[in-house]
């Protein structure tokens, strides 16, 4: 429904460009949509994520699943970038993931601490970095300050910058949930506000809407929504991310209104390595399937 | 009633009267009045402001409009100014707003983070920089923390700085509310004595007493009101801010009585762009009907 | 009853001196006595502070009135020096002061933060930095930790540095209250030890003991109590303030019994400009006789 | 089981490597396992620790006991590497244990504050620098920021990380508690995913069972629950500490199964230096005879 | 009963030698032991400590009296260094206290603020700096990353670090008080651990066990106490401070057993100045008589 935004829309610089380019058009499909595999689980949930499928504790798999898969890239922590990526390096895009936490202490006024610079990204030959915001958090106040950093170091040094922006917090709760439409719309537009080069969002559930804004308390559909989501991102480019593991037609649906509605792509980690490995290539191939069709 | 300060009175730098001319003088209907167009709703409210009229979701209908009616300046948060203003830039000056939150998190201790610098400012080319201060907050002592910075930066940059000066949180709702007079007036007063060179405020509203300092339990009407704020602003230009759609006519006294106290100008947002484009136009040219007779 | 230290005893450097030099012994009466008008209450309580004399409101009305008044410096916020200082810089001295705050959070932790450098001050001109000290606030470590760079940053480059040294919080509730002989004689021994080259106090109370350490649970006059207190301050230099308005004979008692305890002078606000002006310069020419007693 | 992690392996800068490849090739066996001996519970717990046997009080006592007994390193902080270390320096590998703090204040939101920076270690001669990192402590978020300052240190002065990686808090205790087999599976990741190049854990107790997450509910073996834990730490060297004194028997237990699952060392202290001279030599001699079966 | 450590093992740096060797052989006794005169009872508690001899609180008086008494120094804060200091300058060590705050807010959580740096003690020609370390207070974590700024600067310009090391705050009065044998005997060896030179503690008191930890539950003598405390210190040069006023038997037996226990000496405030002068010598000269009979 909305046209994709090109990358010489996008304000951005050389360095910028050169990366996201070769991101988009050198890897994956290459035709400038993209999926990317997320693997900062061990640390966000721990290693209770890698017993549907051991193989996948160990980072070496991933990476040769991401090579298999012919993902756009990878997105891992500081520690696994430096002892994984050597194997691999220039053969995948590596996103490195510049800060996360455990999911032991309460979460009602969560923050994502950094825990790598833009300049480590540099010196391991990242093609980008990613940012988890958790906007709407009691702690959003400190979240944009360090965000900040991230932004101007990243502006500086020419790296693509993925904004996770996670609806979180007590207040996000009382307010129609971390996946409500209006969450999510809400999310996509501070990303593009604050001057991320990309964001990455949950899929939409108009259904939620109690507590949510006024505006959304009528009915739309997921269409509608996810149409809406990705205008609110304007020229920032989309991403939807898998989310907890679900059925393969709920997903490769999710996959199709995202791309139909404008998106650049999907991140789907979990949906992908906690199952068998042929089985994820079999997945993975539907995924680009529906991809080639939005060149 | 009371005489507009000049530009030569204001104590200014070499650039900040550089940028402050070329935004009154320059642009608008060049006699030193002005009239912004601010556009971080999608920041400090989020989408649901676009539902009105959707086509203000997009940034690009924005600038048109800004340009098409005529503004001094379109205020922006960084993440647009870096995708669209390249499209305008020179056209119309650019004010980057320096900082901004959502609106999910309580606003009781209200305090909002800086999200881009003033060096940010001059490497996009912009005229002025706004920085909202949530005087009174009981947070406010981080608020003047954080403010300093932003001033010594415009200092040493010569870039003029614009004080959105919003009485607010927990405090000032006891003590007669954002928008009374005895808040608007103090508000206005804080900025002068921070070393802003314009400060935005929100409209008095004398008959708002409960709570308020016992000097403002007398009746005041509103033109008396407006008068004593731009007073309290002393050389420090003073802008009047729309706040939610309102009437027109409402909307235009309010200009009106501003710009006979002494008023610098407007800065309207929402009832401007919440409306259909012709109106939109319609509205903004009773606006410069009005400053057209404080030349 | 004391002797009032000399500049020769008070641990100045060269450019410490100069400065002191020229605020004392080429302005105002010049015999080493001064009488200074303060000038923050804008920020400090907003403008319900000038209500009583409307001309007051305005900073040009008050640097005028210095200069009739034949005052040894000004003391005033970053703001109004920059927009103000300007049209009589050279012919007053000007004392920068550095913190500042509102008073419409709530006040049980205080503390004032600093809203302009010591740098700002040699810029501007200034013969002196003012920094408000909220001692024995449950906030006084962060409030030592931000006194310490201004102490710092005045010592290199020579600028004297005035601290109003004032006992608030709940703490001080609890133990004689901000205006007792306990807190006074406290704050002024406080601002010694911390490296003020001026302390301003409020006039000691004696007659306040409930609450109070037990060695003044005695009684004491107020020459004995000012007596001490301008012992406890020991070389650092010391100036009484005014406060609140009060009735033209305590103010003149008051300023008597400082000066014969050995005080430098008196720092007089709302005692000076919240009467017509004529009335003005009547008060501070009787304030003038008594200095010219201390030689 | 696993296989143990080569230095060719871990992503290792030659500095790094270099200090790593002088403890365990060129101390103790030489064989490429080893085995510290921590000596900061005088800080940690204080002298009580020293009353089983009072001779360990003195740091002397403890330096002559590594290098007797053919330890790999020893683990002490900045104080006493300062007065003691000078004696032995070059004769046993130094660990600069960075951060600690005494155990007096409550402990349920810990954090380990950091007392000298890796340019100390580097200054003193040390081969490795320690880090204790609260895993799931609800202050994990100060704690990871404090952390990263002291991997960025590390990695730019080629000096290999040891994280004391211990789950601790409220949290922690309301999820199996600190020595679950949940909670030391998630260290041993955490540390990882953090860019640690060797991991302290405790042993962990798949029979802690009570708030831990869903698939640590099943029955495992403590052989199975040590295997998991050196993947989990996959190319981070894993060190397995001695925690409190217990029974010989179970301690060589503990050691064995540990190697057996890849573990590359032991790091044991009150275990060793809480018992007479001889028998200390004794019980060290027992563990180095494991250690030798794992080349 | 221990041996008193010698300068030549305590780790020192060549300047911070120098300094402590001016200290302990060229003023004093000269024989390498140590009495301090602290004043910075003005800052911690206020002038009530005066009245029990007026003269006392004029630092002039003080400083004197330190001269006269042949202490090895004299420990005050920077504003009275910076207005006394010079009067005597090289005639007396000056120890520069670098934190202190009032006593007038709470302190169940204490710390306390630097109030000035290693660089002013080197400005001032100060032999030593103090700091205070309120040890085992739930502000720990804050202390000790403050302290460890103090540590290094120390460090950097070669100049002797005395550790007032304080079991202070909420947790201490749960757990035996602040001069109980547990406290002091963690207190020493935690200045030790972090690196101080000089440790200045309370006598400890054995009979104080309510709350403490086991190993001190048994009955210890006062001499079998500061042994132990001495021990902890290991080779961290110890100093007994004398605390409030007591009567003078308790004070020599005190001195007595500390030497005895291999204290390096005494620092003694309160228990010197709240007497008439001649008492004053008198009584420094019977500490001086213990004092010489360990050279």
């Amino acid at each position: 429904m909305n046209q994709r935004p090109g990358l010489d829309q996008a304000g951005l610089s050389t360095g910028k460009k050169a990366r996201l380019h070769r991101i988009l058009y050198r890897h994956g499909l290459g035709n400038g949509t993209a999926v990317f595999l997320p693997y900062d689980q061990g640390l966000e949930h721990g290693p209770r994520d890698f017993f549907a499928n051991p193989a996948a504790g160990d980072p070496r798999y991933i990476l040769k699943l991401a090579l298999e898969g012919g993902f756009n890239g990878i997105a891992i922590q500081i520690g696994l970038a430096e002892k994984f990526y050597w194997d691999y390096a220039g053969e995948i895009p590596l996103v490195l993931k510049l800060n996360g936490k455990t999911d032991i202490p309460p979460a009602d006024h969560p923050l994502s601490p950094v825990n790598a610079t833009v300049a480590d990204a540099v010196r391991l030959g990242a093609d980008a970095v990613g940012y988890t915001l958790y906007m709407g958090s009691p702690a959003q106040e400190r979240d944009f300050q360090q965000y900040r950093q991230v932004r101007e170091d990243a502006q500086r040094l020419g790296m693509p910058l993925i904004v996770w922006s996670y609806p979180r917090g007590e207040a996000i709760e009382a307010k129609g949930g971390k996946d409500s439409f209006y969450a999510v719309d809400y999310a996509a537009r501070t990303a593009s506000e604050l001057g991320a080069d990309v964001v990455k969002v949950n899929f939409p559930h108009p259904e939620k809407r109690y507590g949510a804004a006024d505006p959304y308390h009528h009915e739309f559909s997921s269409q509608e929504a996810i149409d809406a989501v990705v205008r609110s991102a304007n020229r920032t480019l989309l991403l939807v991310s898998g989310g907890e593991r679900a059925g393969d037609k709920a997903m490769l649906d999710k996959a199709r209104q995202s791309m139909e509605a404008g998106a650049t792509g999907l991140i789907f980690g979990r949906n992908v390595w906690q199952r068998e490995h042929t089985e994820s290539l079999r997945f993975v191939s539907q995924l680009k399937d529906i991809l080639a069709k939005y060149p």
